[in-house]
Parts: structure tokens; C-alpha cells; sequence
């Protein structure tokens, strides 16, 4: 039976990936290698060195999907079970192939070393089972057919592991081989300035039609601090066909949310405002005090970022208020640090002391401490000052800790520069 | 039945976590905390939002494991799936909270905004759970005793998880409540400027012993740029004992490795520079150029560091550098901006106007552009002068790309000071 393999999970095999320091990483690359071939990653999982539950998982997993490819437990010790759980599951006997066993032993010849015996448990192959050459390494890697789906066993380190997935997701490889016609296309949008559930409210309605349309499209929601992605993905054969019907999605969902929308091709908030300062030759400054140098640091993030950001000054005290920014000390003293006046200030002294064309100001109380009644934890006030056009300015409350206060703050202020830009 | 919990699974819902960008960074967290009441991370999961599979995928690790812990899914959209897929596992229905419904209507308040009818989903808990209040989200946490077992759900976003799984693995928690005698004891060092493989010889001949000793010590070693970090630990149903054990392994092993060991309570490098600041009573100002702001944000990210952070100057331009640290313009063309002359100007620059006691400059290019023959990418130049001490100043060259750069010049930096207030 040679079905075509539609979806699959990923085992990950080693007690040192259920600690508290160490991922499984080797499944980020598994799922783009098979997403290239049409496979849908449904799930992973990891298990420790532990051949029962290791079965049991091997077993769950193969019932839901087409193929499950198992990664690491092919060493040589007697930890590396993971040859001897697939063969209980599948109950097929393991036999050891001389091919591999004499490979393996011209490999430790050539470094001048005699194979330990150990080693042929690497050359284990549960019966029916094909094995695949490591040029990196020791353990051979195995595909196992089980009644229409697919067993692929690899080794853990991402050097032996990677070339060994490539060939078999080629044409000719026995994954690539039983990949159906139809591929997976995927576009994205993302969102600042609304919440989660405003930007779900928005795109509800276009949802529910794509669900159920003639062509599905899968959307998934993704929000993280000062952010809301929106990923849309779609199974066909027909590329040009599902490039369409996914740009049409796109650009009817962007139309349903409006500006909010900052990019449709993956760039972050910084980058993107950083393109479109570029487009017009602008520069930009900021006087930064509770974000402490956060705005600076992610403008600058971006590569050739130089080209347009003049730099900033961190006024973390009053004295730098007034030293580097030239804030007037009776403002300062009239209305605090944190207030709309000396936000507005801030920009003019940033402005006068960069020359750049676009201004920003940041004070506020990220907390934990610092926080009033009349100016609680999270008070924010942000100033965006452009050549030739009214300075913007306005008081936030943001929710969570300081971490999260930062973020937003820095968030809404390179929204507010796009919007302004944008106009 | 109130049995002891010994094994658990985690299960990470959330399609996004199954493509080729993003991982569950959540799990290693959980791990810690149930390893410190002592029970076992025996497998984890990720499942996408497909109620079904999680059903599934859910029921077998109930069926594996005393404590199965779900993060995410939990959200009020179409595509949070945790409750319903617990629910249908478990055979229960889902029954609204009034109590959660207003506490998460009141948040909205809280921001003027009113609550989305969406989000009443998230006040929905099976029949016979408890719920737990998510002081920093609207979705709450679920307890749902299992014949004997538990099924604990949680909210995705870290900062919402952790302080309420840290409630839940307190003695009077509802997994603390029901841990075993024996604990998981840690404790670690943090070192700086040195590499994964100098840490580790140092440490190798220490670790044999430990190994083979009466009371076995894990150890684990975990490079992360510009850090090292030494983890060790040890299963003991004597506290006191374990607390011994290991304080006297961790004072050898900051014997053997010296003054690159930073901190043995977790705290990270600008932290630990604050404390210092903060002890000498002393303020700190920079001046950077290819950094951006990340020392000033990486300083200023400590809560509390108003006490001791005065502010800072990004000087990416060559005019701020002239401008507002005062740097001469014919030392620019005389040594370029990437200079030592140029990189002590700016430490005067930024002491003379912010009237610091430590003043550091970094200047330096991150690329990918921008190298030379003469001062590639990741040349970086840290100045530190600490009044009333000779300035100190290096010429860098660090590996990696522009990201890399930035995190361990500013490392570099933050290391210098230290040692310097140490001395």
C-alpha cells in the first residue's frame, strides 16, 4: 500500500529533553521539511529514555497520523531504547543487518579504534524495515512501513539528523515519494493597537465562510504583548489557485481590520516602521525615560538601521531631563516627571538636540514601585513630535509588570510614528 | 483519594507551536517546579487547537501520569480548545462561573473598555473543578481532580502561568498539597567570560565525585551568549542534609572556577551590577553606539534601578556622538567611530553630562554590514571609567551575528564594571 502521507506527529526520545534546561529543536526543522511537502505536523512529543511509555506514544501517535518520525534513542547504550519500542509496538522482531554492523566497524577503524560490541545494537532493524547510510554519524536511520503509514526513526544530533530528512523528503526519498500532489500555502497578517478579542470580533465573520467555502482556509490567532497575528493556511494542488484564494483572504480580512494591520510579511513593528522612514528619508529620535533605552534597542535591532535612526538619550533621572533635553525644572516641579507637559518637552529637547525629523518621548511608571492613585503602575504617556505637523500626545494605563509596561509603551509608539507616517 | 503525585505530563496546546518557528518554552519552567516538589516530568506534549486530538492526546497521558498540566488554549476565541477537550475526556460538562465572568468583566472595565460577549467562554469550568484567579490575564487556571489524579490547566502567556503554578506547587498548594517527602534540591552559578568548554574542565574533575558519591549530584552545564550557567541538583527526602550537600558542591565549585562566577542566586549579570551600584551608593550612565540602548534597557529592566541608573545617550550618528557627548570631530576622522580615542571621548561625554560615577561606552560594529578588513563585524571597543580609577578600555572581537554582538558587548560591559567594583 503506497497511500499518500497527509499528517504526521514527531517523537522526540531522551530523559534530557524533559529537564529544565534543554529543547527539543530538531521538530522546528522537521516541520518545515515536511509543511514543504504537503505533511501537516499534528503533534509531538517527548519521552524519556523509557521503552514502555515510549511504545505507548509510538502507538497513540501512529494511530492518528500517516507518519511519525522518531528522533534520538538509536545510540549505542542501553538507554537508546527506541529501536526496541517500535519493534514492541509494531511487533515486528528487531535483526541485525552485517551491512550496518561493517559499516559501523570501518568507522571506527578508520579513527584507529575497534567497534565496542555495543555497538551492534545499532545495526538492529526491526524486520521489514529499510535502513538509511549516516554520513554523520554512527546509527543508521530506519523507515518502517506499518499498514499504509510510515515509522522514521533518526538520530538525535541536528548535524546527522537534517542531511538524512532532506533525502528522504526529495522526490525520490520515501517520504518525498508518497507526499500527495497537494502542498500547504500559508500567508499571515499581524495586528497592533486592538486586543485579541476585538481583532477575532473583526475577522469572525470572514472566518466562518472560509471554513466552510469550497477551498478551507485554517486561520490561527496568535497574540502576544502589543501584538495580534493572524495566520492563514490552505491545502491544494494547485499553486497559483491557492496563492489566490489566500491573497483574496488576506486582503479581505485587511480591509475588515483597517490599520491595525502593520504588515502582511512577517516584518515586526520596528522594521516596518524603520521601512517606511527609510522610503522617505526621515529620521528618528527618542527621549526615553520608563522605557529605559527598550525603543532605541529594537529600532536598532533592525540591520541598517543606522540609516535612519539619529539616536536617543535615556533620561532616566529629572537631572537628564534637564541636563540633556533641556526640560524646564519648573515644569518638572509643576507637574511631575510623568505628565503630558514634559512628555511634549522631552520631544522638543530630543528634536532641537538630534535635528531628526521624528521625535518620540516615553515617560512613564513601569513599576513595580512608583505608582499613585492619581498616576497608578502602568501610566504611560507617550509624544510623537513630526516636522510640519501637530505634536500627537497621550496618557496610556497599561496592564501587567514592568516587562509587559515596557513593551507596550514602545509598541504604541512606533504604532503612533506609522500612523502618522501613514497619513 | 488524595494519593501522592509521583509522574506528570505536560500537554502544550496551540497550533502555532507546531510550525517551524516556535517552541513550547513553557515546559522547562513546569519541569523546575514540579522536579522541587519532587515529581517526575515523565513526557510532554504539543497538540494543535484540534479538540479531538487533544481529547486524545489528553486521556493518554491521564492514563500514563498522576498530574497531567495543560498550558494554553484557554483564550476566548473559536480556536481555545482546553476546556472543551478536557471537559469531553473527562466526561463533564462545562458550567459557567458567575464569579469568573464578572472578574473578568471588571478587568475590562478596569481599561474602559467593555468585555467582549467572547469572553465569557473563559468562565466556563467542568463540573466539579476549581478555578484559580489569573492576576495578570482574563483567563483563570483550572483544577480538575481525576479518580485519584489531577488534570491542571493553565494559561499559555509565561507571565500568567508562573506565579500561579508557583501557588499551585506551594506546600499548601493543590499539587504541593499532595507531593511526595522526597524533593529535587538545586542550586547554580552563573559565570561570565568564559567558554562552555573552559567552565567545563574546570569543573570535570569536581563532577566525577559528585557522580559516584553516597549522595549523588546531577550536574548540568547550559551556555547561553555571553553566559554559562552550572546547574546542580539532587533528589533527598532530608532537606537539611541536601542543602548541605550541595552548598558545599557549589562552594567548590565557585573555588575552582574564580571570578567569572557572577551570581549562585540566580540573579543575572545587571542585576547583580545594580546591587553592587546600589551597595557603593554609586550612579551609572552609558554612551552607546552600536548597542543601541540595550545596555541602558538591559540596566533599567531591573526594577528599582531609578536608585542608581542616572540615563544615557544613544549616539549611533557620528553627529549626536559630536553633538551630545562632545566628542571631538576631528578624533571621528582621525580614528573612525569604532576607536579606542573615540570610545574614551564618550565616556568623558557621558560623565561630564550626566555626572555618573561609572560611565561606560561601547562602540563597535554589529553588521552585517559595515566591516572592514581592518575591523570586521563584532569589532566592538568597552570603556569603563569608575571615578577616581585609571579608565579602562579593550578592543573586542566577538562572534556571531548582529544580535550576538549586541547581547555580549553589552555582557562584556556589564562584566567589566563588576570586576572593576570588585577590586
Amino acid at each position: 500500500m503506497t497511500s499518500t502521507l497527509q499528517t504526521a506527529e514527531v517523537i522526540a526520545v531522551g530523559s534530557e529533553l524533559l529537564g529544565s534546561t534543554r529543547l527539543d529543536t530538531n521538530s522546528l526543522f522537521i516541520a518545515d521539511q515536511l509543511a514543504r511537502v504537503g505533511i501537516e505536523l499534528k503533534g509531538k512529543s517527548v519521552v524519556g529514555d523509557d521503552r514502555a511509555r515510549l511504545r505507548e506514544v509510538f502507538a497513540g501517535a501512529l494511530e492518528r497520523a500517516d507518519l511519525v518520525v522518531l528522533t534520538g534513542g538509536l545510540g549505542p547504550t542501553d538507554d537508546d531504547l527506541t529501536r526496541e519500542a517500535v519493534s514492541d509496538a509494531l511487533g515486528l522482531e528487531l535483526v541485525e543487518d552485517p551491512e550496518i554492523t561493517e559499516r559501523i566497524r570501518r568507522r571506527f577503524e578508520k579513527r584507529g579504534l575497534t567497534m565496542p560490541e555495543l555497538n551492534r545494537r545499532q545495526a538492529m532493524v526491526p524486520r521489514g524495515g529499510t535502513w538509511i547510510p549516516n554520513p554523520n554519524g554512527s546509527a543508521p536511520g530506519m523507515v518502517i512501513p506499518c499498514d499504509g503509514k510510515l515509522a522514521v526513526l533518526l538520530p538525535g544530533p541536528p548535524r546527522e539528523l537534517q542531511p538524512m530528512l532532506g533525502d528522504l523528503c526529495a522526490a525520490s526519498g520515501a517520504i518525498g515519494r508518497r507526499a500527495g500532489a497537494s502542498r500547504i500555502y500559508k500567508v499571515s497578517l499581524f495586528t497592533t493597537g486592538l486586543s485579541e478579542s476585538h481583532v477575532e470580533e473583526l475577522a469572525q465573520p470572514l472566518y466562518s465562510t472560509w471554513r466552510d467555502g469550497a477551498d478551507p482556509i485554517e486561520t490561527t490567532i496568535l497574540a502576544t504583548p502589543g501584538q495580534v497575528e493572524l495566520h492563514l493556511s490552505m491545502r491544494s494542488s494547485d499553486e497559483q489557485h491557492a496563492r489566490r484564494v489566500l491573497e483574496e483572504a488576506r486582503g479581505a480580512l485587511t480591509s475588515a481590520i483597517g490599520d491595525a494591520v502593520f504588515t502582511t510579511d512577517n516584518r515586526l513593528l520596528p522594521h516596518v516602521v524603520g521601512d517606511m522612514l527609510r522610503e522617505r528619508r526621515l529620521t528618528i529620535a527618542a527621549a526615553e525615560s520608563c522605557t529605559g533605552g527598550l525603543l532605541m534597542q529594537r529600532l536598532t535591532d533592525v540591520p541598517g538601521s543606522s540609516a535612519y535612526v539619529k539616536g536617543g538619550v535615556v533620561a532616566y533621572s529629572n537631572e537628564i531631563k534637564i541636563d540633556l533635553l533641556g526640560v524646564d525644572e519648573s515644569l518638572l516641579r509643576a507637574h511631575g516627571a510623568v505628565s503630558e507637559p514634559v512628555a511634549a518637552a522631552m520631544t522638543d529637547g530630543i528634536r532641537a538636540r538630534t535635528g531628526a525629523d521624528v521625535s518620540v518621548a516615553i515617560t512613564g511608571i513601569a513599576g513595580p514601585d512608583g505608582g499613585t492613585v492619581d498616576k497608578p503602575v502602568g501610566t504611560v504617556i507617550v509624544a510623537v513630535l513630526i516636522d510640519g505637523e501637530p505634536l500627537q500626545i497621550r496618557t496610556h494605563l497599561f496592564p501587567g509588570g514592568r516587562e509587559m509596561v515596557r513593551l507596550q509603551s514602545t509598541q504604541t509608539a512606533l504604532d503612533r510614528v506609522r500612523r502618522m507616517l501613514m497619513d
